[in-house]
């Protein structure tokens, strides 16, 4: 009843994913670097020193609890038995990593592709309450993803979990996939963006009373074009990584998927480019790197799976969507998301879900990714919003009033990030 | 009659060469961030847009177009025959990489390796048309380089074509040898570079009638010199990858390959360093990344090739000629070049190709060498100026008048990189 | 009585390495650009331009009498026999790494780490000399680290000098052990940076006349927070690479070193956030950054030898130990260190060192790294100072006085990084 285990892995696929891994840390950077750009000038120390711990915290927060809960495929684990069948829902790993170095060569592996995830997820949500979230709001964020709800989604679909198993259980193709992240870095990771928008409110001045909402550039085009291309490299670790860990690709399947990340990434932001020309008479820096990101998250769930011209017409579609889902969200939904993270991590991450199923030669393929994007909807959001409706009771995610006048930098660290330049008052740029 | 194919590879070469190839993208955003450096404040963001544009169009054009004429080692061909002798001068590989992953290893990792090559080399001249160059010339140049000329030179070179059987067929040492891009990405990319400013004229203001050059320095110097340790990176990956790619290296020839790498652009830049501060009593901090570029560039030739010696005094020359050459070519011939792509990419390869020729123990290298180069200037170039010459008459690679006066963010995105700091007036800083 | 040679390394292990190494210079990337942001605007371009500089000068003195010095573990040395014991103290391979080539594969891959090492070993004291140490100095302190001092320390501790025979010929656990450069690279850069400051004096105006020492911040909080997550990539690159080359680790031993990596500078950042905060009321960014580093020092002792919960610890203890540690310097013994480096490098990699002798499973591992610890403080220190003092006596380290005044940049380069942005006058932001 148990799945049976994974083949064990040559030393050359090992060696290959570790040093991936290693570099991987690269599409943190990229994001990081492209949040700060996307805020103002007066929150960008707050903004990169928020990044630094929020790493810190996912990462200290899943090394002591969530590990335990995410475990590994060949694992123990939770169990509930219904309908005659086995729901594993949690994993029952030993507590602080104990035993990691006697663990199996690919849950190794597997665990340090999870810290690495975990990371790169409670970053997302930082970006989109640029210039009003406190640092203690980004750690709490990253406590609860790190500690708690991505270990959940990660054991689900990766360590033999229930949605893992849809396809053993259900005959849902090979059950749900997710071969490097697209459903637990950025889909949770653009749900709890909108869990922290919602709580949080839009910035002030953003949306006037009574009149349109208020367009407020990021500081700097050049970190935020800068960081789109760190993040390629990124990615093209983390996919072709994932495609070994998660989808025990063989090695010649392998060039391939990064060729399909690199084409995804192109498509989206072609297509963009295209779009905001056509909408607004110029093409729109922001939404083209908001578009290029979308291609590689939706890569995330496909680079391993599809052909190089499937890959590069996901990413069209996802550079279509993109700057239309930003424009609907602001202007229909008045959301305030300064990182568009909302509609790059959490939307392209959907599309990138369902186009895998889509184009997976196995039969139920696509439904066990329904199934997988419904549990993500339906129970890792309300959770979310849970946790971080907890969290807001006691410690407010937002600013007072008073630091967002000041801004970030000034208020939460007494210094602003740019201390020898001269800035723009701050109305006279708008 | 056709070429014996190379050795297989053996899976520690083949995880090797493709998690190099993943962090390569490291040399591209080096570039990109070293040519919006160069440029003016007012066009940052067009510059950093358009090299993302750029990447995506070069590797469109080359999954849609380019791969097929690339062809592959032991892949499908164009031939013609003459004096005897088959003049293999064009690939026929299945169109949009069809079979990309029954394809042998080696012809895998060789087309990965030629996406991230001409990415690359599309990006080399769109820093010498910086401040004038509109985001569709980028394109049409990535288009132009990526489906045609590009997939040219790269099946000559390296998929059997007739530089590379210019050993088997006329006793020239090994044939051409371009182990990591000298000559397909670099003194192509060069030679673009000098078609661009060619057909795009200097910047306004550049050369005043009846006066000296105008000084335009680069608006961040601290963009173009950590862009240049960001380049080592990628170029240590790069010549690594290429050596076991092209030259079939064993793996114990590979840490002096990286050796050679890093002792050329330090010598280069050394003697850049020097030349700059006899000639001008201070060092020239833009012309020492050049020279440390041309370093890097020379060794893309040789690196694979020589000892570690050699690899210093190729760098020393490179770097003492770079200086020189940017001088005569702004000052002499009146070429605005704000990069410096001509002398650091076009005459570093170059350099590097003849050094690789002289320094190899194989006799007729160098004859080989000098083959290639020919056929790079004879063929390569005019195709390139009659190609982007049609471009031009259709499309003007240069911008409006009124673009250049008010900056090419204004005037192509609508607004600025930099919206809240305080910049000079454009006179003010000359 | 010649220690046994390592055991053969698997191809596996090689590429491993020699993937991981190439991308190493993030590491060296990473922190020029934080000593950058930490020092003044008006000397950002000298500082990249001496970051690359130093590199290109450590490398070549490295190449051409450095590595001559350092030796390899089974190459020709010098030894001494006293007591009835050899005491192997310096390396004697062949001049301008003559045989690279022929050289075991572990030699080869030893030697590219060193190259790198010594590279970032020499600009941590740049760093520390920022705002007033010439480029010339720069370099002279490249070349004494490069030529003879790192070189020296290298050979006792990795190219089985006496350091590493502690164990073999006293019974000292495995013999002083340094995995990944905290001693070869982190002490010994900052004990240089400590030579640095004490022979150049504190920056005009830091220390006032009966008054409190005057805070200047760094210029740019993005570059000095951005490197930081740079950094951590190749770091986690370093200290991998390092356990299989200087532990020979198994690879199975191999994700646990990168845990520990991520959870050092995790658990040092959120102790420098905790304890500014306490002691200013708001967290330090700089310091922040700082404790983030030390972190990562200490992890290149201990990585591959602690357990993960270990790891988080030795980041913790770092983290406050950093703060302080400035404070200290700065306030008690009126020492100029914009970077830090003394604190960050020079006591993290202490702490790192001391850390892993006393979490190691081997007894009398502790007293090996004491042992060594002394000859670094007892004898590389004064050599490192008598051999600086030499260099200052004949080319001043320090900048002429009015050079301080109108900035490193104008004085030694004639222009500045940022010739566009209006700058606030020197005496308008503090």
């Amino acid at each position: 009843m148990t799945p049976t285990p994974p083949p064990a892995m040559s030393d050359a696929a090992f060696v290959l994913v570790l040093a991936l891994l290693l570099v991987s840390p690269l599409a943190i950077a990229g994001l990081a670097l492209i949040n700060t750009g996307l805020g103002r000038s007066r929150s960008a120390a707050q903004s990169l020193l928020g990044s630094l711990a929020i790493v810190a915290v996912a990462a200290i927060a899943f090394a002591l609890a969530g590990a335990t809960f995410a475990g590994t495929a060949a694992g123990a684990s939770h169990a509930m038995h219904a309908g005659g069948k086995p729901w594993d829902w949690l994993g029952a790993a030993p507590l602080f990593l104990a035993g990691l170095g006697s663990a199996p060569p690919q849950a190794q592996l597997g665990l340090l592709f999870e810290f690495l995830a975990v990371t790169l997820a409670a970053l997302i949500p930082w970006g989109s309450g640029a210039d009003r979230l406190k640092l203690t709001a980004g750690c709490a964020v990253a406590a609860v993803l790190g500690a708690l709800v991505f270990p959940l989604v990660a054991h689900w679909v990766w360590a033999g979990g229930w949605l893992a198993q849809l396809g053993l259980n259900f005959s849902l193709g090979a059950g749900f996939q997710d071969p490097a992240g697209a459903a637990t870095v950025h889909v949770l990771g653009g749900m709890a963006a909108l869990v922290v928008v919602w709580l949080a409110g839009p910035r002030k001045g953003k949306f006037p009373p009574g009149g349109f909402a208020t367009a407020m550039p990021g500081h700097n085009a050049v970190y935020i074009l800068f960081g789109c291309l760190l993040a390629l490299a990124g990615w093209l670790a983390f996919n072709v990584a994932g495609a070994v860990l998660w989808l025990h690709a063989p090695l010649s399947a392998l060039p391939g998927a990064a060729v399909n990340t690199l084409l995804s990434a192109s498509g989206a932001v072609a297509a963009t480019f295209a779009v905001t020309r056509i909408r607004f008479g110029k093409p729109d820096a922001s939404l083209c790197a908001n578009g290029w990101l979308a291609g590689l998250v939706a890569s995330s769930a496909t680079a391993g799976i599809v052909t190089p011209v499937q890959g590069l017409v996901i990413g069209l579609v996802a550079g279509v969507l993109t700057p239309l889902l930003v424009e609907v969200l602001e202007l229909a939904v008045s959301v305030d998301d300064p990182s568009g993270a909302i509609a790059v991590h959490g939307a392209g991450g959907l599309w990138g879900l369902v186009a895998a199923g889509a184009l997976a030669p196995q039969a139920g393929q696509l439904l066990a990714q329904l199934v997988g994007i419904a549990a993500l909807i339906g129970i890792a959001l309300p959770l979310v919003y849970l946790l971080l409706w907890v969290v807001n009771r006691f410690v407010p995610l937002r600013v007072e009033q008073d630091g967002e006048r000041i801004g970030m930098d000034l208020h939460e660290l007494g210094g602003g990030a740019y201390p020898e330049f001269v800035i723009h008052r701050d109305d006279s740029y708008r």
